[in-house]
């Protein structure tokens, strides 16, 4: 692109922002990625995020750069990778955060850096310890710097439902002449009420008076369940962006979900009279694919993409619903692309329509994952008639995604027998070609089989969470299995697939063990290791 | 009582509704349970019936008894057995639905008659057939009658939201005259928007202005996640009684989540300036028993009840909580109850603590229960040392609630063997006295586990759903299996727990097979029967 060309390009961006369109901030990635026990690898942010592109969302938060290398990785990867939408990137009001942003963005085509600071008396006295004037000064050199490294920057007052709206006008103005273009308004602990937070929004907006070219974004937390509500009530009072996550995924309650907010704009054009870009058909495939990857469940009574979203089960709605689809149904379906799917794969499926069905399901893959992907799915369809979708994410999450070289244990094979109150289990792993096999007795199977992983890696961690699902109809589907570790400070998620729920639980251990060990590594922390010797003497089994 | 203190406790209590308090009506037991794939039984609802009130909500709908036998039996289980909360049973304008809800409440103490019919022109026109005249008539007729059986009578204008207001007025009118003091406005299918709700419900609210002692009553839906959202600000516009559920179950998007409601007035009772009676410590207690016993999960981003509602990831967050809580927390994790248990029960401890437990819990079991529990719980601290809450619910769940004398198979025993490549497993199932085992082979434990059953019962489910979980931090915790079956319309939901998780599997499957079995006896179905010869022809092992 010229020159000229980008100033036209930059320019048609500015005066689209001030018609009567919503444009949606997805940080899944950041924000989302932040709820307790989610821990997303590069692999699994970069399939994330060109989902998000292709369902066009306007702006992808990838990360946080200065706040650890994997973070700043991930960013410059999917500034790389994914052009079709606007790359921002986190930074503090420090020098440092700033100019780590702009590295890691230095590929993205359209790039933003998003600058916050607190602007809340809590905020500035506890946390900060600065004063009304420092947090100007400071916001000012830092929003500045930043427009200096990259074409658009947003600032964000953190806490700002909490704020004095005098000082929101003034942090806002003064940051609106250090060359900040969207103005972000956070209700940080989710303390607003919706009427409440549309009068807030409306006097910030007519305080600040901002120039052309300048939007008011909305970041809403669910802690109160009111997310959604507050994200409209500030659309309402004139904000154009919203920021959210896939699935509300998010720190405590959850962010904004995405999903909810564009419906409602949607199903409701006739009150909003608003626009978006987003294609609404790409909400249930991204919402399943956010799920799987991130682990944290969508429930059945999930607005939009949750699985009883359009099921009718009382025998007065169901007969209303024949009778006429809108007397309980104000959404279709297909609008949010939750139809379900009829193409069934099997043994005779070819790698073609096999393909096809992944990009149906939200995955982007190069041709050596797909070969990779496509011969487990042939092993399976040895094992059973059809493949359905659940079978086809489990191969994906634990063939391609869970990949960490480094230090990965490879699951080989494992032999069991359980008989009147006897269970022993054997584990044979695989690490850089070297087989261990180890056995163990236990209560369970499931414990038997982890208490000889233990052995084979001398790591003893805590297991947090445990959890095997199958959502096929057929009893042979592949398991699902996903389990939270943590050990020293560090917390793994991990996920694993078979046919068979012990083999998926071995799978999804070992999975979870690699990923302790590649965050310890990156936060340079070394793991505490209990031999076998040792582990006879101390550890209950 | 007599007469007179009968009279002067209904004048106290009409003189409260005018006060600025707002009201909880539950119906997580009727429009609750309606939830695809939730199926409670009558010692289940009970639990949940005490649980409820014991967090004093106003009111409990606790079923439609015209429905079905199964609920008109629960409902006047409550009504005998609930005496600290208003019992509350459903009914449409039919003279059987509201002789059928007054018989089923005769035990009550406080009992009420809930006759709802729509109001909408698409619900009027499509689904009743009938004209606004022929509403009108056919409610006031209904309600009379109502009020006839019954000391209180509440109305629905169903699909308000989507109804001329003034016919809303005209029809609410009438329900007065008729002897309604409960007027509800029930957002049937999500479809408002907050403010526009508030406006609505204003009107409505003058409209009728109605007598003292008649209360303005919302029903909220959560399909594009504004539930609780509309809920309040129906309460703005002078609405005192808020019907939900607990974590927010129902249909489709679910109903609002009573939690979320009762926290942001809480939170918020500077914005609001109203009161409720609602114990909000034990929230998360009866969030926990309506998840584990109805098999919907919570999600770890809910809002108030959620596993993260009060965790901090971000290193910035965690440091803000540090130096003052209120930097990121609004709510306190003791205000909801979710403070995480320290006294861990082992096999040291005795009945009386495990009493003590069960109570802390939620439970209200009889000496009966608890002893057949405390045992369960001796031969459990048998195998592990510590016995977390999870493992002691899972407990109640399979050995307590799962019961259904007229069809159960109770599982006896099972063997396996694992190998490369192979396995069998065998179960034994007692009937009646008769034990038979059967063994199967299958791509995986629990496939040949689920195929011998199969050959037992002579029945073949379909598996809607499978899923296991263990939430406590060891590995031999108790797994909780959750299985969803269905056969010729019936549908199942069934669990079990065990420190093994195939065990806790066959479990799950056996007490959905049962509740299959009894579902159908009550809808007069009977279940399609493959015995052995025939399965070998027809069904794909």
């Amino acid at each position: 692109m010229t020159r000229i060309e980008k100033q036209a390009a930059e320019e048609k961006r500015a005066k689209e922002r001030t018609a009567d369109r919503v444009y949606f901030f997805d940080t899944t990635l950041r924000d989302g990625e932040q709820a307790a026990g989610v821990n997303l690898n590069a692999e699994e942010k970069l399939q994330i995020a060109k989902q998000l592109a292709k369902m066009r969302v306007d702006v992808i938060e990838s990360g946080f750069p200065a706040a650890s290398p994997g973070d700043f990785n991930c960013v410059q990867l999917i500034s790389r990778e994914v052009r079709d939408a606007t790359i921002c990137a986190l930074a503090r009001t420090r020098e440092g955060d700033i100019r780590a942003a702009a590295q890691a963005l230095a590929q993205a085509e359209n790039p933003r850096i998003h600058v916050f600071i607190a602007t809340s008396p809590i905020h500035m006295e506890y946390k900060l310890k600065m004063s009304p004037s420092e947090i100007m000064d400071q916001a000012r050199t830092a929003v500045r710097l930043a427009r200096s490294l990259s074409p658009e920057v947003e600032f964000s007052a953190e806490d700002a439902s909490r704020s004095d709206p005098e000082f929101v006008v003034k942090v806002f103005k003064m940051a609106v002449e250090a060359g900040a273009t969207i103005l972000n308004i956070p209700d940080t602990v989710g303390y607003a009420m919706p009427e409440e937070f549309f009068k807030f929004c409306r006097a910030i907006i007519e305080g600040v008076a901002a120039p052309e070219g300048v939007i008011f974004s909305v970041h809403a937390h669910n802690d109160l369940g009111l997310a959604t509500s507050n994200s409209l009530a500030a659309v309402r009072a004139g904000v154009r962006q919203v920021e959210g996550t896939i699935n509300g995924m998010g720190e405590r309650g959850g962010n904004s979900a995405i999903e909810e907010v564009v419906m409602c704009l949607k199903t409701r054009q006739d009150y909003y009279g608003l626009e978006t870009n987003l294609d609404t058909r790409r909400l249930y495939p991204v919402s399943r694919l956010v799920s799987r990857i991130s682990g944290v469940v969508v429930p059945p009574n999930k607005a939009v993409v949750g699985a009883n979203a359009f099921a009718h089960e009382a025998g007065i709605h169901q007969h209303g619903v024949l009778v006429k689809r809108e007397t309980y149904e104000i959404m279709k379906a297909e609008d949010v692309g939750s139809t379900p799917a009829v193409m069934v794969l099997g043994k005779h499926s070819g790698r073609h329509a096999f393909r096809d069905r992944l990009e149906f399901m939200g995955y982007n893959l190069d041709d050596e994952q797909v070969t990779k992907a496509f011969e487990s799915f042939k092993r399976l369809c040895d094992e059973k008639k059809e493949a359905t979708d659940g079978d086809i994410a489990a191969i994906i999450s634990d063939e391609i995604f869970s990949v960490q070289p480094e230090f990965s244990y490879e699951f080989k094979d494992y032999s069991l027998s359980v008989g009147k109150g006897a269970t022993t289990c054997a584990v044979t792993l695989n690490r850089n070609g070297t087989e261990t096999t180890a056995s163990a007795g236990g209560n369970g199977p499931v414990e038997a089989a982890y208490a000889s992983i233990k052995r084979i890696t001398t790591i003893h961690p805590r297991l947090e969470r445990f959890k095997i699902s199958a959502t096929s109809e057929h009893s042979n589907a592949m398991g699902e299995a996903s389990v939270v570790l943590s050990l020293d400070n560090v917390r793994a998620h991990g996920s694993g697939a078979s046919t068979d729920i012990i083999e998926a639980s071995i799978r999804a251990y070992v999975n979870a063990v690699n990923r302790l060990y590649s965050t310890a590594a990156v936060r340079k922390i070394s793991l505490t290791s209990i031999p076998e010797k040792e582990a006879q003497l101390s550890a209950p089994r």
